[in-house]
């Protein structure tokens, strides 16, 4: 597990087999992060990733499969997650929440990143792995804005929580995928109203 | 407009300048569907596509600009739409248009072709413009659904049908992208349930 592709480097960091080095994990996950601000997704590779964290390849692939499981992990660091708004009424907590990513992806290189990694997981099984996994995490947590709308009584008991997450999210992709991440702040009142309060008629 | 590349066949239909000859359109359509069911995504090109039909290749980029904008005329054509599903109960309907779709995504070779179509369209921009157009004629489509249960009274007057539709349709292409398409009846059930019936709790 030692083993490295011959090195024309001596300021190489060495890794001390499979185990994470946590400085060297921080190095590599810095240097895709500037690579990534600086150039986008489109200069972003393991090669220049090495060069830039003094790392070698063969380091960065024992930890992170491929490239795409890299940027997901970047992505993820970069991303402030708006789940934790709580304005004590769901419709409102759910606007934000859908404004607040659309203008993270939008405004940050964050959308272009994330748009790359589910391009490169509908040709590529590691990182159509790695964004199932991360897709689930992310419903666990979105969850929780639909959960304390349960704990406070405002949502229905039998609720899936996660489900609710999933439905929300599944929006926001469609929208970051066809490009279309322009939402104003009725819109996403209009969005959040009719995913919790309901479309039925009074009455049925 | 009656520039071809050098052939070296005789045989191929001759295009009768960029008006479109439905004859050959057709045998185009054809040869590329039948491309595609018998070798998938990975195998189709307008190269083949043109052999196939006995076409011109600049003929078919007259009509189709790129490779993404004829897979997805294909994937259309094939399609079955499960919209006229009219069982007049709003949320039996979104539930058999979502089990309708993901049995024909999964068991057919066409969730391959779309999730080819929406990866390609993350990267070029001509691709994009047509999955972005096709989009918004779905949204019209899949809105009738929620048209109806408006106009029966079902559903209320202020829903934006089309906005339903949007999210109806992002949950599936989630589902999709992340290579989720089993759906049993009871959770496409539930879906749909949390998607019309609204989640909060009665009197809020």
């Amino acid at each position: 597990m030692t083993q490295h592709e011959p090195d024309d480097s001596d300021e190489r960091r060495r890794s001390i087999g499979s185990r994470r080095n946590p400085q060297t994990q921080q190095a590599i996950l810095e240097a895709a992060e500037a690579l990534l601000i600086e150039g986008g997704v489109a200069g972003f590779s393991i090669e220049a990733v090495a060069r830039r964290a003094r790392a070698g390849k063969p380091t960065i692939y024992r930890w992170w499969p491929n490239k795409t499981a890299l940027l997901l992990e970047v992505y993820h660091r970069q991303k402030v997650a708006p789940v934790h708004n709580d304005t004590g009424k769901i419709e409102t907590d759910v606007a934000l929440f859908l404004t607040h990513l659309m203008a993270h992806w939008g405004n940050t290189g964050a959308g272009q990143v994330f748009r790359f990694i589910v391009a490169e997981a509908q040709r590529d099984a590691v990182a159509a792995e790695a964004l199932r996994r991360y897709g689930a995490e992310r419903r666990a947590q979105t969850g929780k804005i639909f959960t304390r709308g349960i704990e406070r009584g405002e949502l229905r008991g039998d609720v899936d929580a996660e489900l609710a997450a999933e439905i929300l999210s599944g929006f926001a992709w469609q929208r970051l995928l066809t490009g279309r991440l322009q939402i104003s702040a009725e819109e996403a009142s209009q969005v959040a109203r009719q995913m919790v309060r309901g479309l039925l008629a009074p009455g049925r």
